[in-house]
């Protein structure tokens, strides 16, 4: 059962709009964590649901690495696939929209309308390109509070972010530790390891390679579509788990097919190849190279530890009760690192439950359908009904 | 202690010269898997120490992906770096060349002296290119059976090889069933996982998506370079575990340096990004990209099944005493296919010993100085000189 095919059976919010806000006009600029400025700022934006008079019904969503402001519901009649995490908000799903008013938005540095490498630099007139300045996690937030505040809102109920979008909330909670109610901290880390900064070097560099690129000025010309094909083959790689690629295509053979296999006798072209082609190719329909650059750069550089003692410390000021959520066939994210979170939260005295989930689709898990993590979340969620902020 | 500063402690088989030995002069051309004809073939190959009167020590080396046939020693004087398995290889070692005559031959298909797409095409007078045959694992190991005829050796003291060397071996043990008196499997896979595919096949793309490609036609001009090193770069990530990754480098940054990493104001530069960049440079130099898509095309299609009910009757015929080794820390082929390797050898009553050995380097630890593997491998050997084949 496809995304929208479980549309009707679970509810969907229906067709959305992205909406904009824009901040940091100049001489007011947003000054970043490099001590660059960055102005104006438009951000993104989608919302499901509606917001109560006492304005305490938000839940606010990071999204990851290729993700967007568009997380549920459709944007046309005709539109065939859903928001990225359709199958967890809805009238009746986990993040219920006829309880919660659900806030999603892209990231600066991204391209799916927040301000990023391929926006207009109102000095130039040009895309900024390498001009634009390097950004970390924190600098990702502070535009969503930003827009919370634009949204009157001073509390949210709840704060939910998998992978990319959990270290933005650990950032979120360090930096804003009393505006939450509760947090559900989903197949993330406190920092990236060797061997995921390595796998993203790869990717950097395929796209840094492309004689395309030309130094980040290509907006007026060809892509690096072959760089960040290949970037986005390899974190595709690492997303899913070898149990789930076996399930999925083994040593499945696509025969007397042309392909680009077939570039000299090998007319045998496994399933999983032709797989990964076809996800590299959908993803420079969708995404920017130099904002594949700027962000897997800041996932890097991201250490919550930076400026504490350690992790405990720099979870010291937290209030909201958290969920931390791994899942058994991540090796990218593998629990240990969920489990170093754990315990900084709990050395805090922090409420904080933690679940292993047992899914064989690898890193993503999050973003598959699972009738058993709908509960989890929707427990989660009901648990935080009671408490008081 | 680097492997120069050992050879002194531990001997070296010294100064060694690559051999040259050509086979299927047309119209005896060799036969391919695929039914292609391939000739003249030539075989590049070295041997340490001596061949004994009754032809009985010897012992067949079989290389991994990117190996070659100098295995141990120097090819001059000023030589700083010994053959890939010199650890292994030499006087007063595991394959101890005061006792035995080993034998290692670049695989058909490579670029280190044996006939691949990177030789001239006798037809033509130019480089094969893609019109060099598509080959197969068995298609390697039939040259070196041929080597040893015409060495004038019928039966071996022993077989050995790791990863893609563990393969061909398998592939020997095979189609020779009673040639050896005992077989070194390590860190190998009877065929490879989804996964592993996976990653080899997006090395293939970013080679053969490199503009200089040319559809293997690039050796009279600039190189698939940037390709090539890309696929080396994902490759190394997959011989190293996470944990030494994280030893060795960890999240050390190089500061105020001119990388390739400073192509915006990314100043900070991650020690693995560096080393993994400086890896992709120096493989470009020693190996040839139509030879890294035939040979990972080779293994990818591997299947020791293939033709067999399964993987106990595939090794039915075999009579040597197998020596089965993985390590702790290998994920690219890790202990779960030695394990199904060891059943199937043991369902026919084959004398099998299998380790699981304890390693942080992740799949590259057989390549690595390891006293204990050292006498282990001893161990085996020396079990080998009571048998009579």
């Amino acid at each position: 059962m496809n995304n929208s095919e479980k549309k009707n059976e679970y509810g969907s919010v229906g067709i959305v709009e992205t909406k904009y806000f824009t901040f940091a006009y100049p001489p007011d600029e947003f000054v970043l964590t490099n001590k660059s400025k960055l102005g104006p700022v438009n951000i993104a934006y989608e919302t499901y649901g509606v917001l109560n008079e006492d304005k305490n019904n938000a839940i606010m969503i990071f999204h990851a690495l290729t993700g967007d402001a568009h997380a549920a519901g459709y944007h046309s009649s005709g539109d065939k696939k859903p928001g990225w995490w359709d199958t967890m908000i809805g009238p009746g799903k986990p993040f219920d929209t006829d309880k919660y008013f659900v806030i999603c938005s892209n990231i600066i540095g991204g391209c799916k309308g927040s301000t990023g490498p391929s926006s207009i630099n109102p000095k130039t007139s040009r895309p900024y390109g390498l001009s634009f300045p390097v950004i970390s996690i924190r600098d990702m937030i502070i535009p969503q509070k930003k827009l919370l505040d634009h949204l009157g809102i001073k509390k949210l109920f709840c704060v939910a972010g998998g992978s990319m979008g959990g270290m933005q909330l650990l950032q979120w909670l360090v930096s804003y530790p009393d505006l939450s109610k509760g947090a559900m901290i989903i197949a993330t880390s406190p920092t990236h390891t060797a061997q995921a900064i390595a796998f993203n070097s790869v990717g950097r560099y395929a796209i840094i390679k492309d004689p395309n690129w030309n130094s980040g000025d290509y907006y007026e010309g060809e892509k690096p579509d072959r760089g960040l094909s290949i970037a986005r083959m390899i974190g595709h790689i690492t997303y899913l788990s070898e149990e789930s690629m076996h399930k999925k295509f083994g040593r499945k053979i696509i025969d007397d097919k042309q392909s680009l296999a077939d570039y000299a006798n090998f007319t045998k072209e496994f399933e999983v190849e032709s797989y990964l082609q076809y996800q590299g190719k959908s993803f420079i329909k969708r995404f920017d190279a130099n904002s594949y650059l700027y962000i897997t750069k800041a996932i890097d550089n991201f250490n919550i530890t930076d400026g504490f003692e350690n992790l405990a410390d720099a979870f010291k000021e937290i209030k909201a009760k958290c969920f931390v959520l791994s899942f058994t066939s991540d090796w990218l994210y593998p629990k240990e690192q969920s489990i170093k979170i754990v315990k900084a939260l709990k050395i805090n005295g922090i409420e904080t439950t933690y679940t292993n989930f047992d899914s064989p689709y690898g890193h993503d898990s999050f973003l598959i359908y699972d009738e058993r993590l709908k509960k989890l979340f929707s427990g989660f969620l009901k648990s935080l009904e009671e408490l008081v902020l």
